[in-house]
């Protein structure tokens, strides 16, 4: 049901009945570490190339979220995934590898949410017994198609990103237990008229805020709803933006409860710059760590408002500036 | 509700109250162009590159279907696209122009259909007021991008195909005149080894076909049930490649009624080698010349069936085959 101009509510709470997170070495080395189920020490996943790593990243997280409810892939409906990769390979190809009925989505890092946003809409409308929904990103192969190849050990300024590597997965079915996701608010593309690509927080922090606000404004619910408000990959810089940007609109989010997944993920002492970055940013915080917390009972009601920035290094070649979406789903712990 | 293992039936019936097909020069001078909205002389379409130039159609064929459905922008709940070029940047660029809230899809040339499909679906669960689905693409960012810059007049073989200059749009509502949605078929991920990125057509056939065995498999009924059946964009050896196929498959579509968008757009003194392809070919010939002629009562029961090949210039130059999707779409006039 559609609440407001841009809230899909769920009425029948599609359940994510497993999750899994999969992550490579820095993540290994991170704050997160023990909500990987799988962590790996070869960046290559011995694989010839970056792009096949993230491939079998995406694959594994899959496979894992499926075996781990105990069903069988042909049982599971749809897949639908996106990732950074020019043309979506690594979903694509992973949808091969998988065999089940694809649904390619893009939103940059925003896809994870999107993903799952649209498979708790097919759930919910009865149009799917089981949808897994995914996202990946991989350090390699995005350093390499978006900035320069790692090996050339370009220097980066104190606002950039450390796009993380490795791929979560959520298995959204019409009943079972487990979270459930509530509600789903999606994005529009906002614009500031940023354009540097290193400094893709502040790019999409307003993004992140003009979500946020439709969510609130079409739910008629404030921040105190939700234990937690978490961006998807704003980073220090960027989540900090957001916050200020918030107050200023008079929507005050208490501290203690808005953060972001970019932040939590890297120790204080790694080398990330401002976090971490990536779809695989937010869906393995959401789909390890904050699953793993509301299984806990740590977290009732959480709000994921994962950030995208929509440009390609030939938007940027041409002068563009970065226009930026955010989209917001809301899964609760009964 | 789903039918069988991959078939959405929308019991509400979403109608096309609108649609807009926008073209190129080549489309000017092919077999269709009476069913275009706007034609442009210029590939360029005044603008300092192709891809702002594709940006353009895309945006033009949006406005039109919705200036058509005599709504305003602001009443359009979700804008939903896709497109060829890295990074989906002609949909995201066109969403932050139309300023609706948007859900960018991939699935390559199939992405028309993939998005009708998924705008069908939120429509029929009341999930939205109004959706216009979208898609473009455009020879020159195409070429660039995939092979070769256009200037260098590098020769093709015949197999190859030509990537159509243009954008369709359709607006879809929960209610009003005009062809109602009747069920989509979302395919799966289907690589029989093909390699050859200039032969799109052999390598998507299998698709297309497993597609449209699994539509009337789940829907348990038959070809004849359609006055049209068309392919999205195998051109003439692809679409003789997936008639030979069903044919040993035993499912005997009648010539007359299967055919495929590619095929229709251009005409046969065209130096378009086996035909059309592209995001916009399935997109303007089934939101120009089919719509109209279901409007002029010609076409009382179609299947769109757009297919998509996934690849990806890394993925091909790392020696990948190219896996291929097909989404079909049924769409009746009542």
């Amino acid at each position: 049901m559609l609440y407001g101009h841009q809230t899909w509510v769920f009425n029948s709470k599609p359940v994510i009945i497993s999750s899994a997170a999969v992550g490579g070495p820095f993540e290994a080395n991170g704050n997160l570490s023990e909500d990987f189920d799988i962590l790996h020490e070869d960046m290559w996943l011995g694989q010839e190339s970056f792009e096949k790593a993230e491939k079998k990243l995406l694959e594994q997280a899959a496979e894992l979220a499926i075996d781990k409810a105990n069903i069988k892939k042909e049982d599971v409906t749809f897949f639908t995934s996106g990732d950074l990769m020019n043309q979506i390979i690594s979903s694509s190809f992973a949808a091969r590898t998988l065999g089940i009925p694809f649904l390619g989505v893009y939103g940059a890092c925003s896809s994870s949410m999107e993903g799952l946003a649209l498979a708790s809409l097919i759930i919910d409308s009865k149009n799917a017994n089981y949808i897994v929904a995914a996202a990946s990103s991989h350090n390699g192969s995005s350093e390499k198609q978006y900035r320069y190849p790692t090996e050339y050990g370009g220097q980066k300024p104190p606002y950039a990103q450390w796009t993380v590597t490795g791929a979560g997965a959520a298995l959204v079915a019409q009943e079972g237990s487990g979270p459930k996701v509530k509600c789903a608010t999606i994005g529009r593309v906002i614009d500031m008229g940023l354009s540097d690509p290193f400094n893709m927080g502040a790019a999409m922090a307003p993004a992140a805020v003009d979500t946020i606000e439709a969510h609130f404004r079409d739910l008629h619910i404030k921040p105190s709803h939700y234990d937690v408000i978490a961006t998807g990959d704003l980073g220090s810089v960027g989540h900090q933006i957001a916050g200020d940007l918030l107050n200023k609109h008079g929507l005050e989010i208490p501290p203690e409860i808005f953060t972001d997944c970019g932040i939590l993920i890297y120790k204080k002492d790694q080398p990330v710059f401002a976090g971490g970055s990536g779809c695989a940013c937010s869906a393995t915080v959401t789909y390890g760590h904050f699953m793993n917390r509301m299984k806990k009972g740590e977290i009732k009601r959480m709000l994921i408002v994962a950030t995208g920035a929509l440009l390609s290094p030939l938007s940027y070649q041409q002068k563009e500036s970065i226009p930026c979406i955010a989209h917001a789903v809301s899964i609760e712990m009964e």
